[in-house]
């Protein structure tokens, strides 16, 4: 993933959730009495709400951009309309790259995005999105709710003063689409590839040379041969895009995106400011959401890579044995120099490792074990 | 899974959520005049509810009573203590297996179980629980959001007045505890094995003597020699249980319960009397504890596997490649005679086969793949 999205301006409406009809005249009323700091209202019970989200999404992106959307009405409906929510898409209010910030000093109250945007900010903080050969969806929910990971997160966040909460994961990505074939180590030599973040590093390791496309030219780069290869989300993602028009071999596993977890960053004293029930809303719905848009890709990837295959005519190939060791070798290496830079950056990256160990030991005999013996059995 | 707790009785407490300090003093005074039906206050907004949870478990069974618990907190605490749940353990008000009716007459507004337990009332109602080589946790809530599942489990539970939802998983489970080591097809004849619902069925066209033994009285039944193995949950149940003490051998994978999904079911006129945002409430926290709930297994069974290896010595074992496809085309056979048993079952079950199948091309090279990958590439 990792898509820089452009800006994409348009004006952004309010999301009006159901759970206004249910509120009375008066306290509807009440709530276009919009005091400062997005409050108004009066009792703790009765107070009311008006928050932006920034998002580092185009509008409507699917998936990303519509998570953003569902979770922003889910807190409407949740709290009666207490807390509302106007989303803005990506260069509506900032620039998506501005998110971090904007919400860290106070403009916006929230922000949807990933956390590996703001390796700028806290290179660790990509350990709270993906990084190449970590954990899977669910593995990363468990690594942040019982593995202490969460603490962390907080950790790293407090000197930005803000709050972050996983709100979704893509799932597994795939490894991308590329114009020629794979068969070798040396197939990476002189091989012009769009790959950002760590991922990409491990591309320049490989021999390739990596360049940094907007999401809105990658089509172009790939169909005019200005770029071989490019990564981008999964099967629902790309055939919206139109990529498999553009290149013929579509490369399984994404080994560099393996779980991509959302966040919602909020500002600290905003949702300080909150009463105690719109603080669970705003939290309950995340967890929701992180269910919901892990939920959703696993069932969208699985029609769109039927189309992909069926109508589309596309190529899957899996990277080779020896591919996929000297990546993961590599990526190794790049991701444990994220863990040298501090002392937190060091106790991150040794609960990350740690917990990842004890994942794969489970794995091996639970989800994978049991996901290939279904295929075995089942003769699919 | 599939236990069948026994009664305990014990003296249920009010679940006090965080949101009840939020109150004003005359906002908690007003939760004391509960009214009929479980109701009190005024105006929409203001008003209360005190409702009953009756659950199918033992009092803080591990994940799967204290997942309840959490449920009702959470609800708790989003609605502002505006709706109250005290949870009831299994026998504390009524029987486990009486959770259905009760809820459905309305004697409790809701109930947390597994709709595998009320197959004698629908035997469809196990395909939204978990049925042998069938979803897994991910795909299970992909099948229920985006795939149609939920339409067809409102259509199966509406004449019994109740709505569900699915409110957690365990994540893939173990294939049990065995006394002696299962080398091929013939070492299931004469076994005597506890394994209730549709892995038991298929044990016995294994060969195998099925025993139904109460949760209670299996750890006995195994260190005496009554039984020669027995399922439970996975790694995090069984070690609480001590099941390391009565048999050496611990098999993979748990075919039979993929990723077994629980379940929240509401009394339709209460749900239906609740303003919208407190039915938002109820749902956005059945979602958030899909996610919590998977998140916990997968952390607790990763350290508890540990912990079953390392101090107990515990020795793992993966059934042979002959008896995994045995087992699997027998179960293949069980599970489609669900689905011929009346117009609305043989909807669900070809919603679910054809679900399966889309899921598995898309595991291939997703989410299996990548494990195998990550296993292989970093040679832990």
């Amino acid at each position: 993933m990792k898509k820089k999205p452009e800006d994409q301006i348009d004006r952004g409406r309010f999301l009006r959730g159901m759970g206004l009809a249910a509120l009375g005249a008066s306290a509807a009323g009440s709530l276009l009495e919009c005091g400062p700091a997005g409050r108004s209202g009066t009792g703790a019970g009765n107070e009311s709400f008006e928050w932006k989200m920034v998002t580092t999404w185009p509008k409507n992106f699917p998936g990303l951009g519509t998570g953003a959307n569902r979770l922003a009405e889910r807190i409407e409906r949740a709290s009666g309309g207490r807390l509302r929510v106007r989303v803005y898409a990506a260069g509506e209010l900032v620039p998506p790259f501005e998110c971090f910030d904007t919400v860290s000093n106070g403009t916006a109250e929230l922000g949807h995005g990933a956390s590996y945007y703001w390796k700028g900010k806290a290179e660790a903080a990509q350990f709270f999105s993906a990084v190449p050969f970590g954990l899977n969806a669910t593995e990363m929910s468990a690594w942040l709710w019982f593995g202490g990971a969460q603490e962390l997160w907080d950790e790293l966040y407090a000197p930005f003063n803000l709050r972050a909460f996983a709100c979704g994961n893509t799932g597994v990505q795939m490894g991308g689409w590329f114009n020629r074939e794979i068969r070798s180590l040396t197939d990476f030599q002189g091989l012009v590839i769009r790959m950002p973040g760590l991922g990409g590093e491990v591309m320049t390791r490989m021999g390739a040379t990596v360049q940094s496309i907007p999401g809105g030219e990658i089509f172009q780069a790939l169909q005019s041969g200005a770029i071989d290869a490019t990564e981008w989300v999964g099967p629902y993602n790309d055939l919206a895009f139109g990529f498999y028009k553009a290149a013929r071999f579509y490369y399984w596993p994404g080994w560099h995106e393996p779980g991509t977890a959302l966040e919602l960053i909020v500002n600290k004293q905003a949702f300080e400011g909150l009463p105690e029930d719109l603080q669970e809303v705003v939290q309950a719905a995340c967890k929701a959401d992180y269910a919901e848009m892990t939920a959703e890709f696993t069932a969208r990837n699985n029609l769109a890579l039927k189309q992909l295959v069926n109508q589309h005519g596309v190529q899957l190939r899996r990277f080779p044995d020896e591919v996929l060791r000297k990546i993961a070798q590599l990526s190794e290496e790049v991701v444990a120099q994220i863990g040298t830079q501090n002392d937190l950056s060091k106790r991150i990256y040794e609960s990350y490792v740690a917990f990842r160990a004890g994942s794969m030991e489970w794995a091996r005999i639970g989800e994978q074990a049991f996901s290939m013996a279904r295929s075995a059995g089942t003769g699919q």
